[in-house]
């Protein structure tokens, strides 16, 4: 195994002289936290994920759950750390200290779980779901439905999940075909199948609490008829024992990675016994789901950022030491060998990973800083963070879900046969990573959810509020002769992302949404690497000032090689919207026009 | 399991429309063939394949081999396939009648090798290798060591494997340390460690043939010293017995994919016992080697193109079947799903997945047509197909390899969530293709390759060549009005990977060979994506010379979608070249300067 999964120095780099958390804590909001508070937070998570997660990262995936006796099995491990970080209030950092949570910053709530997802995917998404589907509870839900489930979600006896994903209702949940028949007893019957259900059920806690989508009877076709339940494997019986509820898992899925985690098959109410408790109002299911599913998107990003991110690490730890070869110019084979890292191309494959990594991690925090503005601000301001948020929300789950395979990819490449066998960490990197684009909506989806709605709604007000960000960082940028040319080249590639926009939205409506949308996908691409530019120009800012006011002692090495990454993406990344943009103006509705019969033979 | 794994009527398009391999059986070595026997062999490998070796694609990955006692157990499938390959002639298909083979056309023996790969990669290994082995001794060895092995081989009673690899020695072979010890009595005492020789032991055949790479005693040191054996697993004695040479299998390799071929680890005459038999002259091992390893990496573009192949055949069965979702258009959720081929983003991935396969065939055809006319040809146009096919080697083994994985990943998108879940084949496809960019030399390396040698050898003549060829396929599409915009584009691209290549020999001489080669990695991306370019327009011109030919009944389909693959790939995969281009003109020199320390952090 490597010794290491992620970096702190980079992630305070991020959070105070990036993003300025300190500021954030001069809000009534968060002004019980200080800097001193936050870096001991900061570190009892990374303890925290070396003591518990680190160390079954490996035996989770190869002792995967199984289903058998109607029980699913989990690594043992799991049951310790749900308990340990229910105790410790790991999950409710976000949650307000009137409900009993931890009230924290979002911007390090996210720094914490990126440092679990680090140190054990599998592991980290027990908590990370229960958390959402609890805040789900708490946000729309009577105060019976909390105070009954709430409280033992969060102190990790309870499992929480999203069970959305039905056998014909996936990418298209307006299908779904569970049904909630109405009682007059205060609960409905519940009737269906879920598949896809992550920690749908496991043997580590006493009960699962699934919010679940479902259609009351007579509710309207597609989106507009749908509404979310609670519906518990155990309800909550009059005596206030926990007794079976009609919901069985009738099957796991064996999958090619993220096997630490079961993913479920379940039937409820196959004995016609299955209660489920309407949350908030009926047929308002998908807005409230969509609550969680947006932040549930940004975790996907940063999951996939924290798996490349240890990727890289071992990947590093590995072309230190291992030998290889001569520089080119050595002639002479009786030379001793040097290790990899020494490689101009090895190099590369690294300062790819980690331009792609720790952009990723930049952007996503971003995000978090949005979530933590939109929570403490008012009126134009609140409005300006929650359509910005809502903007980069498909760009922040893509970018490090796709870039991160190919950033692992490189990783493994780095091993050489080695990174094919198990005997390193990184086939299993490669593998659990692929999720990453399918799971919370896939990367098509979120194509067309960036260029067919969130770009245009509010006649883009959002997109507007975006460049504006850019371009502010740009601005900020020009002030330094020696980041100004990479400001202008970003520059250049937003006008670009501009130009293509309006022609897009021209194609709109000469041609219909299908033209419109046809490439959605690249356009996604596009305003990722975009994005991550603009991310990299406002960690180069940062560095440049930290530069201005005297390097501290002993990290010279951590700000040089910052600015070689930067200097690696604008150089090596950023080009490729040349490319993209090329495909994007030229709307030839190839893919619109082919009949699928063409594909015969 | 997908229904089908390639298409035959795409491999006789290439074969027959594209490169015209009925001319081939034109000159004397081939003209036994016609027509109507080729396609009967074509027809024979495709049921070969549908009937050994398609059947346990899956029952191989999840009974991968195990070493115990002594013993490596492989998939009993594997001993009846050898059989029946060895009894068919199938491992020696290029190989003269002469010497007992089908002395079949390059194009028809690859082609064949396609199909097996398609069906089961890793069971199309073990003959693969066997061939390649056997064919070393035969350019190379002695009548005695022909006599003694080749027929065994041949008759796929024995396998034969490449040996090279060593624990310190994987990409810089110079740095071997198996020795080779002469004696008086006509063999050398071989000892040493061998990693990842694929086949390198297993219990379906009697014996195991290795060509090993060693070092005389006393021999230079670097590549100059190293020597080529016969190193068997058993010896024949004099009695003409198999006794036992000291050859053991200390471990074998857990994989990420390619499970169904054990990759072993060797212990090489730990007991002093272990006979090795010269091949050939001492000291030239590494030059015989390569003519097998030039072979072999033209067969691993190949293999990835075929494991892609079927993906994309498996992507597209469930594309047509799975129903989800609704035009864009339609806001009506009562009406029914459609099959998610007819969305424009999985025709997209669907497109891609085609134009990037379907394009490698092409260019692997090329690379055998041009070894058939260098067997066939002397002088100067013998010359002009040697250096050609040296020259596209790396790129022919590395597009098909590197974009072979994408190409699987988008089929993998296509499926969803089932994609990354093991009741469908994607994931299976994922892991196996995953070794392609690193067996036989590593993407690094076959850039370094290219730029560093093939580009420049013989005063650029292959280059020069190259270009021709590139040129001549243009000049033939301007004729057709249809397909001058695509020939201009290439033209285009062409004269920029001319303007790269100077700059960067200008560099060479300027800063030398690290800053020289410092992005070959990137150069050969480009290569690659120009090349294909080329091979898609020449089957445009195919395709134009059909259809003024006149469809022939039931084709329409077939053409119209190569038509469609072809403007695709000129439409999303040809612009690429922009950003790689941009970036191959700054030579900045980044990785080259960036001190290895900055990745401390």
């Amino acid at each position: 195994m490597a010794t290491k999964f992620m970096s702190m120095r980079n992630l305070r780099f991020l959070l105070y002289e990036v993003f300025d958390l300190a500021s954030l804590t001069r809000h009534d909001y968060y002004h019980e936290y200080d800097r001193k508070m936050l870096d001991m937070i900061l570190q009892a998570a990374s303890e925290l994920a070396e003591r518990l997660l680190w160390p079954c990262f490996q035996e989770m995936d190869r002792n995967p759950p199984e289903l058998a006796d109607d029980t699913v099995k989990v690594h043992p491990a799991v049951k310790t750390m749900l308990k340990e970080f229910g105790t410790g209030g790991w999950i409710a950092t976000t949650v307000p200290e009137t409900l009993d949570g931890q009230q924290l910053p979002h911007l390090v709530s996210d720094a914490c779980q990126f440092i679990f997802c680090a140190a054990n995917y599998s592991a980290s998404a027990y908590p990370g779901l229960t958390d959402g589907a609890a805040r789900l509870i708490e946000n729309f839900g009577s105060k019976a439905l909390y105070d009954a489930y709430v409280p033992k979600m969060r102190s990790g006896q309870w499992q929480g999940t999203m069970a959305l994903t039905e056998p014909e209702a996936g990418s298209s949940l307006s299908d779904i075909t569970t049904t909630a028949e109405p009682t007059d007893q205060g609960f409905y019957k519940i009737r269906g199948q879920k598949i896809f259900i992550s920690a749908g059920d496991h043997n580590a806690v006493e009960n699962v609490v699934h919010l679940m989508l479902a259609k009351i009877t007579g509710a309207p076709p597609g989106v507009k008829g749908i509404s979310l339940f609670v519906v518990p494997k155990k309800r909550i019986s009059e005596e206030g024992a926990l007794v079976p509820n009609d919901v069985a898992t009738s099957g796991i899925f064996h999958k090619l990675g993220y096997r630490g985690c079961p993913i479920t098959q379940l039937s409820i109410g196959d004995k016609d016994d299955c209660r489920g408790y309407l949350v908030g109002k009926p047929h308002q299911g998908l807005m409230y789901m969509f609550q969680m599913m947006n932040e549930a998107r940004i975790g996907v990003g940063m999951g996939a950022t924290a798996v490349a991110t240890a990727a890289y690490y071992a990947a590093l730890e590995y072309a230190r030491t291992r030998k290889q070869g001569r520089r080119v110019s050595e002639k002479n084979p009786a030379q001793p060998q040097i290790p990899i890292i020494e490689h101009p191309d090895v190099k590369r494959m690294l300062l790819f990973q980690r331009a792609v990594d720790e952009g990723s991690l930049c952007l996503l925090l971003q995000c978090s800083k949005y979530a933590d503005l939109q929570k403490v601000s008012n009126g134009d301001e609140k409005e300006k963070y929650t359509l910005l948020l809502d903007l980069l929300t498909p760009v922040a789950k893509t970018y490090p879900s796709e870039m991160g395979i190919l950033s692992i990819s490189q990783g493994l490449q780095c091993f050489g046969g080695s990174g094919y066998c198990d005997d390193y960490p990184l086939e299993q990197y490669y593998r659990d990573a692929r999720i990453h684009p399918i799971h919370e909506g896939t990367t098509g989806i979120h194509g067309i959810d960036l260029l067919g709605r969130k770009v245009l709604m509010k006649n883009g007000k959002a997109f507007q509020l975006y460049l504006a960000e850019v371009r502010a960082a740009v601005e900020e940028a020009m002030k330094s002769p020696s980041l100004e040319p990479y400001a202008r080249e970003l520059t250049e590639a937003l006008d670009k992302l501009v130009q293509v926009t309006s022609h897009l939205v021209e194609i709109s409506q000469r041609k219909g949404p299908e033209h419109f949308l046809a490439d959605a996908t690249l356009y996604l691409e596009l305003f990722g690497i975009i994005s991550i530019a603009w991310q990299w120009l406002l960690q180069a800012v940062a560095v440049q000032k930290t530069l201005e006011r005297g390097l501290p002692t002993g990290e010279e090495k951590f700000f040089q090689g910052k600015f070689y990454a930067f200097r690696y993406f604008f150089g090596y990344e950023l080009p490729k919207n040349e490319g993209l943009v090329k495909r994007l103006m030229n709307t030839d509705g190839l893919t619109v026009e082919m009949d699928e019969s063409f594909f015969s033979d």
